[in-house]
């Protein structure tokens, strides 16, 4: 692992990362913040995933979650949305599908299978990589994420319940096996099989195991993606029918950008500090 | 003024603008963000200049500053740092001059002098268009930046303690007389006199008019800058001498970007609100 850069902010250490990844077969860029509290020793985890055209930087610099992650004593790991570089043709070029869009999914299908496994990544190499070199406490880690990213945090934490305490998402996709960004991308990833496609889908997962904990999502109602991608109202009656515990929130005159993240922040910083205690 | 966008932010709105200047020749962005507590009624005004190479998107985006200002019912006006698409030949291509680098001074040397007039642009022609279109209350302004915005904060209240009631800065450029930014930029838009320059330096200004309340300044020790451009002990120095009430504070570990910003922006924010009422 080699460190980019590492700057003081809020009293702890905001840092950018690189290493040679295994799951992405390739060098893969990360963020993490450390809050003070970290200098005493291990502290708990909260994972950011960002969505469409993302990387690593963006929530790091736009969420402004680091003030009250101090506060709190977490730690916050934002990592990229994809491999970058890959060289795979029609990897570029398209903001909704390939490098900037793997949708946290471990793709089946050549050639993106090779590269594009950002689950594994997200769920296996990354905490791994990071309990070797930071001060976490891998057993108090919860996730969050903003549109595919909210998926990608939806997605991991119903797959793996025994691995986080909390989730929570921004404007997530909820069911991309019926949604325009969903149909377009996973076929790709993971061949035109919609049993492929539904262990990717928070709405079908939810159904197959719910979260021990309260799932909150936060959705703007002046989210331009919000009938045609988002549909936060089939992820609600999944979990109803599911049994499955959701805080969802409806904002309005909020759109899909981060003033509306950064704005619902603390509420969500909060409600994983709560659960990771 | 023409409203290029306008988004939900912490219960107010974070705005961005365009109009055409007569001080810069052209047309200026600005960006306003309007707490809740405007709906209401007049609200203070902090204004918040930019540094090298930056925008109004710059502290918009990265500050974090909307939170508390939301709180405080503070609007926060950030302008650009210069007029941009001038044609002027040298106008571009360097980052410590010209577009991105106007140094907060109304040029008076051709071919700079019709264009880069951020000082009447900031102290007379932002003002009155806000006051037209906003609901600010322009007998309670403050004034802060960052860096050649810090410069501008600090000058532009000295040389018109009348017109804002509080200043601060982080990083600043307090002697451009004597460092290299300011001899490299001041020469060209002022000609070769240094009583010229002495009108834009914080130091030279100091010592002829003090402003009536104490400046707060936060400056990181990590600061790549500190010793060559910025020096904050020939201000500490010049206050001390002229009788200015001055908190400055220094931080170990902390560098020019803007997590050190964000680290201290609450105070900045609280600052200004106390004297704003």
């Amino acid at each position: 692992m080699e460190t980019i850069s590492e700057q003081a902010c809020f009293g702890g250490v905001q840092g950018f990362y690189r290493h040679a990844s295994e799951a992405c077969g390739g060098p893969m860029r990360f963020a993490v913040y450390q809050p003070p509290q970290a200098a005493n020793g291990p502290r708990p985890v909260l994972y950011f995933l960002a969505g469409l055209t993302c990387t690593e930087e963006t929530a790091t610099i736009k969420a402004g979650a680091q003030r009250l992650a101090a506060e709190l004593g977490l730690m916050l790991v934002m990592p990229d949305t994809s491999p970058r570089g890959t060289g795979i043709e029609g990897a570029t070029g398209d903001w909704e599908f390939g490098e900037g869009a793997g949708f946290y999914v471990d793709a089946t299908q050549a050639p993106w299978s090779a590269r594009f496994r950002m689950h594994r990544y997200v769920v296996d190499e990354l905490p791994a990589l990071l309990a070797a070199n930071f001060p976490i406490d891998p057993t108090r880690s919860g996730i969050c994420g903003h549109s595919m990213g909210g998926h990608g945090a939806l997605t991991i934490a119903l797959k793996h319940p025994q691995r986080y305490r909390s989730v929570s998402a921004f404007a997530p996709i909820v069911a991309p096996s019926q949604v325009p960004w969903g149909q377009k991308a996973l076929p790709r990833y993971l061949g035109d099989r919609p049993e492929a496609w539904a262990a990717y889908d928070a709405c079908e997962l939810v159904r197959q195991q719910t979260f021990p904990g309260t799932i909150l999502i936060d959705q703007g109602e002046a989210d331009r993606f919000l009938t045609e991608q988002l549909r936060p109202e089939l992820f609600d009656q999944a979990c109803a029918e599911a049994g499955q515990s959701l805080q969802l929130r409806r904002h309005a005159g909020y759109d899909h950008s981060y003033y509306f993240i950064a704005s619902f922040m603390d509420d969500h910083l909060r409600h994983h500090a709560r659960a990771l205690g």
